[in-house]
């Protein structure tokens, strides 16, 4: 690797930096920056699933003020590949920062597309790259690699910057025999001989020694299940996978299948991959749920969301018998062509209950039949790809920690040396230069920004710190009326959300209700004091004694009203209906 | 793939013939020859060994007589690696057939020259190629690539012909993180990128799915095994797995550990590794077996032959107690860093049963304990090739037919066409010339030699013939002395070999012995007989007698001395000691 020296260029000042807002310790929301004096190059924009649906999260996307600040810079954003881990986060980087151009490809533009219909007050200009072309910025000249991965139109990237190559990935995997597009070996092969000055690689399956399942063993897998399979068969995949998609749909045609195609997310891709030629299938070979019945089970294929067990997906409905026109009947085989995304595995296995006690024969991923394969490279692909590439400088990036941190010693392994690896968290800077590569100790902002559905501000941390707290405690709301001599007027409404279970603990509310009555009868609040203090005095105290009495500190409300409305019936006895648990 | 159109060059005529003179429905005695007009390279020059050990044939080698006849023709011999079924035929080429230059590279180089050490009277030329070398000939420039195999200084190599480049992987794997020299992929890349005419590449774990184990694998195990064991270690491996061989030496020294190479060629590879400072222990680390006794058990590495079981081997006799100094204790460890060839399965457990009724713990290679790793590329590093090298034309080599099958399945899953794909035999050639490729219907002679010994003329097919019958039938051989009467004069000497076993057989052994006295005492030869005919005629009388009363019909060899000696007791009775099984 040598420092570029074209006789027609002065020799580069400045630093090149390299860092990521999201992609680091993590599988998602990935965003990688380049910049070099007054142009800022940005490379994908994810969001990142929180791994429970703790505090009503739905997303968590990067920290973009880095962004905002230096938003004359930006010259474009390029996307690799159209997960939502890559292009997610789009809608909410466009309302917060201005960005010239989104260059895409292919299938990924078409994605883009769709997604933003959503958000018609967004303005984006989508720019399509072809694959062969050659962007020429003021510092930058960007071209692409077309990879293998389980998504159409998965490229990789080669940023030609003042001080040599940098190549990213994108997320990849080495499939000698795809079903879709072939991956440029030849153009990795180029850059390879080029010389390549640092390379951003794929991490997430590091730790996986066996190499990645190539899609054509999959689809010959599927091609013998649909020529055994006598009755209807049912097939949940990941929508995006066009290429498996293609297979299940081929694969049905040859077995004289027609097909229902249902949920959003599929229909929809169903009809971009039809629209862009990636599947080929007429629109006669296609049912809708009206005319399901019309075809007797064996020649009914459906394709459907749900891989996941995600409870309002259209396989789990059909599990809980909750479709409308698709009940399971004993015959049926359903094919999980997925794998479970952690943390989903109890869903997904509820769903198989479910369909199997209705008589279905489920498969599912397994060494007896490989109806999946994974779209990210293994260890010794990755292995390869140095092996291929040669970097002079190396950086892991898309994975949590250890995956970073194994890919990191494959690098050694095949000849880079410690030193010029970097394992780098999001938004530290790796500034490149004529004295070499290094590590910036002052950091960018990355923290994680969550998102609470279609807010796409961000969630103020107080927010979720609370949320977080409730979830650990529960919370019990006590409501008070007081007369005007600041005494209990009515019997104190106790409101308990995610703290003890009311029918189980009926003492521990009666408890807390005489409680209440007594500590105002005794300590009336009149006209005079300051009401603020009075509720947190009896919070306090209140909190005290249900410590006491049964060892939790539940999250306390007081709402004190006060009135003159006449004295009710005071004595404590059971338990007021008001009392509430979820 | 484009004709080389070198403007100064003219047009090609003639036709590019490239055909094997062994590899191909087999694993061994590899030749592969190219000719162009007046020009032949032999690329490889094996042997085969046996499958069984049948008949007394140590090596089977390519049919010369196409080299013979056109031995003006011949510009060099090529090597791709010093494995005997590429090496092992060199003496029995140079007796046969004048080669101007055998090219090799440092390890091969060395090994052929200790091998020819045993043939004084053979002349060989070798010439050591740079591995950057480019030897250009009349109608052929060659060059080389490192590739990765279990044996050091392994290479492909590049012909550039008038039809544009053929290329042969030699034998090979994809090793990433190999522990000796690196394989190299950007010339690889760069041919793939010129494009290729023809690729014939190794067939050898074309059913194997995994990918091959990285040695740096083995290594690490080998390395973390030392780190454990306690006692003594034995380790057999193949002696020419020299990176192996530094392994185990290196994790010897790390451990305290003393080296004794015990074994005829275990020693000669050491030796050389040595040399050429491929294996970079001093002297002072290696012990001889006189000085065994000076160090502890748990100081002493031994690297023995006899991974295979071979009878004769270090090993064996060792676990048979005939090792002169070495005798099995409680608490050695004996590695098997091996696979077994096929066929060697119930010789090595022989050995590894004695090993064990002894004490030794037997450590051999399996998923516990990865102690060996193939020298060959698996399916997808086959594929790999393929798809890095892009050859217009695809001629699986070294491999059975279902190797060379399967790896043919592989290249059109990749891409290839099937009709640009050729699954040839030993012998039939592929001509390349303007008009494309084809098989031409005359073959070339290539059919097995086998070569008893040190006998390098080869043996005549009749002699195997003759050993095949004895080999299932067994041989008597009837000595019978007549006195001058014709009449027998001693009791006759009989020969049993691989007949029926005499203990068990006395009677038949006496009925042969009373039918032959009687013979000759009622149907004397006279002085005037034909002893010839006389003999063919009592050949075929007792075959029929020993047919009729045992059902068997052994080799019968009949020998008869006339003599006038005294006649000696010839009562039959207790079979004579003269009969005799092995």
């Amino acid at each position: 690797m040598e420092i570029r020296k074209d006789v027609n260029q002065p020799r580069p000042t400045g630093d090149l930096k390299v860092f990521a807002l999201g992609g680091l310790y993590e599988v998602g929301k990935n965003m990688y920056i380049l910049e070099y004096k007054e142009e800022i190059l940005i490379i994908d924009s994810g969001i990142l699933f929180p791994e429970d649906d703790l505090y009503g999260i739905d997303y968590i996307i990067p920290d973009y003020s880095y962004l905002i600040q230096n938003q004359h810079k930006i010259r474009g954003l390029f996307i690799t590949h159209g997960h939502e881990d890559h292009i997610g986060g789009i809608p909410y980087l466009l309302k917060q920062v201005k960005i010239p151009r989104i260059f895409a490809n292919g299938f990924t533009a078409s994605l883009i597309r769709k997604k933003l219909e959503d958000y018609p007050n967004l303005k984006a200009q989508i720019y399509e790259f072809h694959e062969l072309e050659r962007l020429k910025f003021t510092n930058f000249i960007v071209s692409f690699f077309r990879v293998s991965h389980s998504i159409p139109d998965a490229f990789g990237m080669c940023i030609t910057t003042p001080y040599g190559d940098v190549v990213t990935t994108g997320d990849f995997k080495i499939d000698l025999t795809p079903t879709g597009k072939d991956a440029d070996y030849q153009k990795i092969c180029s850059m390879g001989q080029k010389g390549v000055l640092l390379l951003l690689s794929d991490s997430t399956n590091a730790k996986v020694k066996e190499i990645s399942t190539s899609e054509k063993f999959v689809a010959d897998n599927i091609k013998d299940l649909f020529r055994e399979i006598k009755g209807r068969i049912i097939v949940a995949t990941f929508a995006s996978n066009v290429s498996r998609l293609n297979q299940l749909i081929e694969s049905s045609i040859e077995n004289n299948r027609k097909i229902l195609v249902t949920g959003r997310s599929m229909e929809s891709v169903v009809q971009i991959g039809r629209d862009i030629g990636y599947i080929k299938a007429k629109e006669e070979n296609f049912i809708d749920e009206k005319t399901l019945g019309d075809y007797p089970n064996n020649e009914i294929t459906i394709l459907s969301t749900g891989s996941q067990g995600e409870p309002l997906a259209a396989l789990s409905r059909i599990a809980q018998g909750q479709h409308k026109l698709i009940k399971i009947e004993k015959g049926d085989t359903v094919i999980f062509s997925s794998s479970a995304i952690p943390g989903n595995a109890p869903e997904i296995d509820n769903v198989i209950n479910l369909l199997s006690k209705q008589g279905a024969e489920v498969i599912v991923q397994s060494s007896f039949n490989d109806v999946h394969a994974s779209g990210h490279a293994s260890s010794f692909e990755e292995k390869l790809i140095i092996k291929l590439l040669r970097p002079k400088y190396f950086m892991p990036v898309h994975g949590e920690y250890y995956m970073l941190k194994t890919h990191a010693k494959s690098a050694i392994d095949c000849g880079i040396g410690p030193k010029n690896i970097f394992i780098l968290e999001n938004g530290t800077v790796l500034v490149i230069n004529e004295n070499g590569a290094k590590v910036l100790s002052q950091k960018v902002p990355a923290k994680a920004i969550l998102i609470d559905g279609m807010d796409i501000g961000g969630i103020n941390t107080a927010v979720i710190n609370e949320r977080k707290v409730l979830s650990q405690t529960g919370m019990l709301t006590i409501i008070v009326s007081l007369n005007n001599n600041g005494k209990t007027l009515v019997r104190p409404t106790i409101i308990s959300k995610g703290f003890l279970f009311a029918k189980d603990n009926e003492d521990v509310f009666t408890n807390i209700e005489i409680f209440t009555i007594e500590y105002f009868n005794n300590y009336p609040i009149s006209i005079n004091d300051n009401l603020e203090e009075a509720k947190e005095k009896f919070k306090a105290d209140i909190g005290l004694y249900i410590r006491d009495i049964c060892k939790q500190n539940p999250s306390i409300f007081v709402i004190i009203n006060r009135t003159d409305i006449e004295k009710a019936d005071l004595v404590p006895g059971k338990a007021s209906p008001t009392i509430d648990e979820i």
